[in-house]
């Protein structure tokens, strides 16, 4: 197997199971009830929130835990009771953030230039003294686009003060998804100075089912699940305790390895890009230097992405198309479109995405096997020979191992 | 240790882990993918709906996956947008059921019986024709009093036929709370007569974080949580595949040990209870004949619940006082205040809750531990001396272990 959709969904990381498993069996207490063993699962529960908080610069009792970051979104903006309420989106948001925005019918998107990133001019003027409400992600799921969420901070702490200044009461939130993007960026709270925090534990080799809400002091939530009042009232339910300390586990993991593996994957994805280069027609969407360091997505107008995922996968070789919650729904990505892709290159743009499964030598077998299928495909297209020798004899291609060879999985990035 | 909390946690059976472990690590895709693996995980997750949704009769498409009770509740209220609506719902339902219909100024508490069972007298005359929603449990959290619910599914089904005969269109739906019960009673759709039911799958040796929720048919459900429209929309967030097939296997296997269960706890309960019968004012609580046949709610009028567990805690013997929700908040219970019981006996409620961690020896050493705390604080009250010797030579308790000797963990019940 070679795996190219860790922006979709990654493997449990073996410290995260190793941390998890005593959850399910020993420490299986509701840390609600009052004796000692119970007690004492809530304070590991709590330990695991700080530790979690702890990451992005922040405190255990800042963050509500949630079953993922489409929950976490979704309680962010039930601050916005008020439907006419005036909120702001980038065009390159996860479908949770665009579907909570156009419930509200003064919501706006902020373009994005040809990279993917927020044009700045555009969120200054759509800025208003009525904009109650701001979701940008740190990176897109699509493109890997690294917002510039400080810049964008800085604008609104501008927009605020103008506000006290002329005794506006208007309130102004600023809500930012980094699903994507913890594990490959230092996040801070301080340095991003946004007042809400989307996480999300499954895409950080974290469980599945469990991510958080960071809330800043001066934000007063509404709860969206009634009950016994856990996470300060804000979000009932019996804690998922086992999959919280494996949250915690998997984002110091991640924490503790930031820079290694940024540089590890910064190479690999060099690799792979220059493996890729002479694909025909080839297009490499967005720019590297605002892009996540495990994002390579590309385009290859004229060709049928969703036939060569297809292609691809006979030979083992797993990617998607965009984000994989629209993906497999057919629908044409809002965020391909914003960048201004032509339709032929939206229907041929592919989304590579690294992470721990990978290594030198199965990207250059996945370089091997996308040149293959973009050749097979060419030529049925052009209805030529299916047979492209002038490939397998390239320099580039021909040291590459041939695919019935072994392709075997390489061992976790785990150090 | 001996736990004699199963209602308010439950250690994931072997089974259950075994099912799950493959989805943190080979089986990791995220089951919106469109590759073979991926689309084999869908296949696998839909599967385990499937086996879920057929415990209580019903099909795999008829569920919607949530991160607990809790939610499915709070997503079964979301039916009922206008806040004026009529809400019925019993005196004895968890916190969630009670927060979510106090939002209704229109909701009325059906009374319950000294045992805990509602009085359909009392249903029937609150059931009115603006009646929009009805919310009881299967079998209360406090109590395990089992409710009447096919009895009342009767009812309301005359009442429909009532308004369809007279042209009234108020809908009228009917959700039950099937949180505790399931697993200690045969539960099916078509007998119980809900249109939403809401499972728990940590209830019942399944993992913690994950829940579903039955829609009926003729129900048309809002979406709590937007985005990427999983669950048929309803609950949009990347599918907790480990978790639900856990639950899946959890759920199966509770119910192919059903009657051997319910027969083994029923022996159980049946030797606790004549072994704490000659403690000082004790007095059962419930009706065993309508009862959960792991339940044994007690009350020792005059004594103070919380020191006895606190006591027992230090003889590795862990109990509850009411639903572990609330008991850390130290509210009143309102069920035990529902079925008329005096301040100085829900002051001195405990609720001892049977499971897999219990058997014959270690409920015989609960009794010997129960009867000695109880001498003991009994003693401070009355300013005599603490030891309690008659107690220890009593035929009943000379032949226990001494609370020194090695409490080792029973094997759980996994036949």
């Amino acid at each position: 197997m070679i795996y190219l959709d860790h922006a979709a969904a990654t493997p449990l990381s073996e410290k995260a199971k190793t941390a998890m498993l005593p959850f399910f069996s020993d420490q299986f207490f509701n840390p609600s009830s009052a004796y000692l063993p119970a007690v004492a699962v809530r304070k590991l529960y709590e330990q695991a929130k700080s530790d979690i908080a702890h990451v992005i610069g922040a405190k255990g009792v800042d963050l509500v835990m949630t079953s993922g970051a489409t929950e976490s979104i979704n309680l962010a903006f039930l601050l916005l009771e008020d439907l006419d309420a005036e909120v702001l989106i980038s065009a390159t948001e996860h479908p949770a953030v665009l579907e909570n925005a156009r419930r509200y019918k003064n919501h706006q998107i902020v373009a994005v230039d040809t990279n993917g990133c927020l044009d700045l001019d555009d969120f200054t003027k759509k800025l208003t003294k009525n904009t109650q409400f701001i979701s940008v992600c740190l990176a897109s799921s699509e493109l890997g686009a690294i917002q510039p969420i400080s810049d964008l901070s800085r604008l609104v702490a501008k927009e605020r003060e103008r506000r006290a200044l002329n005794g506006e009461k208007t309130p102004l939130y600023f809500h930012c998804d980094a699903s994507q993007g913890i594990g490959f960026l230092g996040v801070k709270i301080n340095r991003l100075g946004v007042d809400l925090l989307t996480l999300n534990g499954a895409k950080l080799y974290g469980p599945k089912g469990i991510g958080a809400l960071y809330v800043g002091h001066n934000v007063k939530l509404k709860a969206q699940v009634l009950g016994g009042g856990q996470e300060m009232g804000l979000r009932s339910g019996t804690e998922n305790v086992p999959a919280v300390v494996a949250f915690a586990a998997a984002i110091k993991e991640a924490e503790d390895h930031l820079a290694s593996e940024q540089k590890r994957l910064a190479k690999l994805k060099q690799q792979l890009r220059s493996d890729l280069a002479d694909l025909p027609g080839i297009k490499f969407l967005g720019n590297p230097k605002h892009q996540l360091v495990n994002f390579l997505p590309i385009s290859l107008p004229g060709l049928d992405a969703e036939r060569l995922i297809f292609m691809l996968e006979e030979r083992e070789v797993y990617l998607s198309t965009g984000a994989a919650c629209s993906a497999s729904k057919g629908i044409k990505s809002p965020s391909l479109q914003a960048i201004g892709l032509s339709d032929s290159e939206i229907a041929g743009s592919l989304r590579l995405t690294l992470g721990r499964l990978n290594d030198s030598e199965n990207l250059k077998q996945a370089s091997f096997h996308l040149h293959a299928v973009v050749a097979e495909e060419s030529a049925r297209l052009t209805k030529t020979s299916p047979s492209p020798p002038a490939l397998l004899d390239s320099p580039k291609t021909a040291r590459l191992v041939s695919p019935q060879s072994p392709q075997k999985l390489p061992p976790e990035v785990e150090q």
